[in-house]
């Protein structure tokens, strides 16, 4: 199996605080090394970092701790590999384009009898369930919606109904983004936090890490984060529920 | 305009020398600062990097040359903006997957009445001429051979044609890599050199830095390192002709 972390915000934002915590877990309190990854949208544009080495040994890792890249959408992955060898291609943030914009999907799961070549336009590069349910998503809304993006609602309504079908296959965790929506869909484990005013001190789980957002944020700030298993011990997560598809914008969790 | 570099191995060889010269051309010897990008397949695999940031500024630059990535396809762009913002949407290289790979292309030059809505499949994500290009030689070579990869040959063929044709709009240096193939065309200014033994020193331009080679070899090894102007200046660096179209593979050039 492997873990998810997503972040999804009204202003920019970075990550790493949670990104620290949640990379302790690709080695060092946890077993996920067989991969790691991170997508940050940056308005239309996407930066996309992947590595096959553990997050706690890859200096790209240690890049992306230190270095504040500001974004209101990112999607993050440590992996344990279940199918699809430990290789560059099977790391996870997939990226494909659909409608002109970039796509990002990480997954945390394990889809039994799902492979197979698949009908359509979007390949899989590497051999994992995971990226083939990616292509199998885009190219379900694609044909649903040949003329260019829907509204929020069909794109919900779409998006449920081909997760269902996959998701029949076995665990199915999985956030996805566009840079405008993050959706988070729940099979088994997932979690999340909404930060906003009045902003407290954070303690990771997995480093003695404290911060207090007081005084790196404002007012009008909100920030939600979500994650395979809590990264914090001193704040309160929400479980989201089995089958639940979330939709999160701003920062705000919605179910539509 | 901008600069690009390439390059195309025999075995996995970092590119950490040459990305030090190449490096220094986005800001400190040269102006090209409207931001950089680089891509290294490994096998199916690719790792890119884009930065809208000065390649002479860019935290991501700095991790490109101190870490060595060994590849056996490497394409590197640095931006002078002429069509599109400086954004992170409209750095080079850019990625897309055809036949289930990664393709990987960067543009040196400026296209003009070269825009509107692309007709098909690929669409751009950012608003620049090169991405566009990009899209339309995807699309014409996925049309063109609907049933997956054709042969080296046939593939040859159909981008000439193709390069042809968006080449009549302007200035279209490009380098365009699928992992297994790299192609470089040159319009107006594209140079390279194929190293081999007996291996020897190679100075930068940019930098005051030498590397000797002998060492870091072995006598089958041959590395084509292609770029708008040549990295050293101790080496005879070939011009390409304009309107040549040259095909990389194990570091030897051909023109099929």
């Amino acid at each position: 199996m492997c873990q998810l972390l997503g972040m999804n915000c009204n202003v920019p934002t970075d990550i790493c605080f949670s990104f620290t915590g949640f990379c302790a877990r690709g080695g060092q309190t946890d077993d996920h090394q067989d991969g790691w990854g991170i997508a940050f949208f940056e308005g239309a544009g996407c930066r996309l970092y992947i590595d096959e080495k553990s997050s706690v040994t890859s200096p790209v890792a240690e890049l992306v701790k230190q270095y504040p890249i500001h974004s209101k959408h990112v999607i993050a992955h440590i992996r344990k590999a279940t199918q699809g060898q430990i290789a560059l291609e099977n790391c996870h943030p997939f990226r494909r384009e659909l409608w002109g914009r970039y796509w990002v999907f990480a997954h945390n799961g394990d889809l039994k009898d799902f492979d197979g070549p698949i009908e359509g336009l979007y390949k899989s590069v590497g051999n994992t369930d995971s990226e083939r349910a990616f292509c199998i998503i885009l190219e379900t809304l694609r044909a649903a919606f040949p003329e260019g993006m829907p509204t929020t609602e069909q794109l919900y309504k779409a998006l449920q109904a081909i997760t269902a079908q996959i998701a029949a296959h076995g665990v199915f965790n999985y956030l996805l983004s566009d840079g405008v929506h993050l959706f988070a869909h729940c099979s088994t484990s997932l979690h999340f936090i909404v930060r906003q005013a009045p902003f407290a001190e954070a303690h990771l789980v997995d480093e003695d890490v404290t911060v207090n957002f007081q005084g790196l944020t404002t007012l009008q700030d909100r920030v939600a984060v979500i994650a395979t298993l809590p990264l914090t011990d001193n704040e309160v997560w929400k479980a989201i529920a089995p089958n639940q598809l979330i939709l999160f914008q701003d920062g705000q969790p919605s179910l539509l």
